[in-house]
């Protein structure tokens, strides 16, 4: 079984200076540590909220103020709700990025996570991001096969338990990667984020589902088998604040402009790109959703395997949101 | 005089497929030609649109609901004016993108760039594109000597006289790059867009003003000289919907995607970026603009001088939005 720990390249220093500003709704940089220079500059940026405020918001300041005595709140018609913008908790920190082999053996898949997760700790990660489906493979015929009930919990989610027992005992955050998540009659792809205490803090449902058919090179239905999620993710963590994607989700610009304005310090999306998909889009697609909203982007797919039906990508990544380091603030 | 008429690599036929059809007003694809299968499978599309809809739109629809009676228009608070949707006029088209050198004669680069034009009209181009700032050194000192007065024309004007009368005369469509323009005591770096008949259709002053500040790098300050434009431009031509920015502009995510909404097939940046900013992202942001929003993005820099203070990246680009064309269709 080829499995990895991805140690050396993706077990990066997260330096968590944060220069996004525009989209938010505050006008002011929220953050900004010495050790960066921004490539926007902050007057343009002052100007520009200035600007796409008024373009923007027109709509609610015109209805606030025609309806001021009306319990009119239109910010409750958001989800996720408005959370006050965040100063990092911590300038810098270690990701742990598992690129996982995936089996057929669930429990030699979940055995194995655990190592992964406890070699990154000892490294030093303070928080650990695994992939899309490592406890399945990725197919329609296993997603039902594999699915867990997470809410219930215990034995009836060993994979979940596993995660929680971990992130207690080592005190890390771990984005648990995906797992197919059974709810009453339906199935979702679903990504779990535990906290420091071992407790679910949030849980994703892959809301973009990936049907795709290219022939002669990818076809795949996930709405053969799964349920799309309806509501964008987003936690508080001890390293940051953490908006949550699965793998088709960063194809969406605008999911990754909700995290930021909604104050994401990173943005983690487990991935398992193919090899039709990967080498179009998946360095893209982070690049840009790092740039364009000053954030980190961190992704981490399964380990490649030539032999499997679904053959993914790799090429687990962090990406920052600064693209200039000023020499004399190394 | 190093210049040069990108002939081979960017006069490229334009094949107008539009698959983008997220964040419109409308949730069906406006248009999709046989030629291409586009990478976003459109019942994903669809329930995209469905959620995002009701997402983004709460506040209007509770709105509209709540103050039927009245004259509450919230679509006006938007510029640029809602359009309907358009189909493509064209399917193909060649599109000349002219990466001019530029010098400190004025009049001489009006000649050069007329006749990159009918060069590129000779070629079979019927839109062409020009660089930023092509009839002025790119410099503060350069911009309040090279101005023109574009509202006033003719001998105010000799710049856009003289796209106005090639446009007209070669009956092509014209995004004339920019030149510094004044109007009372401001300059602007300002896009004129020349219809066929040589009229002018578009106006589009740079939103985004260039101010970094890069020790050792690159240090420019545009709004030194420059005031903001605070106007999207989106215009319709003979080869289809345009969406215009400058340079800076493409930076911002929020502008190209107000020009999707609007239906826009083609986004055309005349850009000026440099040895610093060029490689690191020039190219990801025309791709990231064109993938997320489903459009031909174009980009016309100046030809690379080494001599001049400000040196140019070049590599005038044109980028599809789909990343796979069926072998059948070709």
């Amino acid at each position: 079984m080829k499995s990895s720990l991805v140690s050396s390249k993706n077990l990066i220093r997260l330096q968590s200076a944060i220069s996004r500003s525009f989209l938010q709704h505050s006008s002011k940089p929220i953050s900004q540590t010495p050790f960066f220079i921004p490539i926007i500059p902050t007057n343009t940026i002052n100007l520009y909220n200035q600007r796409y405020q008024n373009l923007q918001f027109q709509i609610r300041s015109n209805s606030t103020s025609i309806m001021s005595s009306s319990a009119f709140k239109p910010e409750q018609a958001r989800l996720p709700p408005a959370l006050p913008l965040p100063s990092p908790p911590l300038t810098k920190f270690k990701i742990g990025i598992c690129q996982l082999a995936v089996t057929p053996d669930k429990e030699r898949n979940i055995q194995h996570a655990r190592k992964a997760i406890e070699e990154a700790a000892q490294k030093g990660a303070q928080l650990v991001v695994l992939p899309e489906i490592w406890n399945s493979p990725y197919s329609n015929d296993g997603f039902p096969v594999y699915a867990e009930d997470i809410d219930a919990g215990h034995d009836a989610s060993p994979s979940t338990a596993m995660l929680s027992e971990v992130s207690s005992r080592l005190k890390i955050t771990v984005v648990g990667g995906s797992i197919p998540e059974r709810c009453g009659d339906k199935l979702y792809n679903t990504c779990c984020v535990f906290g420091t205490d071992g407790k679910l803090k949030a849980k994703h449902r892959k809301i973009h589902l990936f049907d795709i058919d290219i022939p002669g090179k990818i076809t795949f239905m996930e709405s053969k088998t799964l349920t799309a999620g309806e509501t964008p993710t987003i936690v508080d963590t001890d390293v940051g604040r953490i908006g949550v994607g699965i793998c088709y989700d960063i194809r969406f610009q605008e999911l990754a402009m909700i995290y930021a304005s909604r104050g994401a310090h990173l943005l983690c999306y487990p991935g398992a790109f193919n090899m039709t998909t990967g080498p179009l889009h998946w360095e893209l697609l982070q690049r840009a959703r790092a740039v364009d909203n000053q954030l980190y982007v961190a992704t981490c797919s399964p380990a490649r395997d030539t032999g499997a039906g679904y053959v993914a990508w790799g090429h687990s990544t962090l990406v920052g949101p600064v693209i200039w380091r000023s020499p004399s603030h190394n």
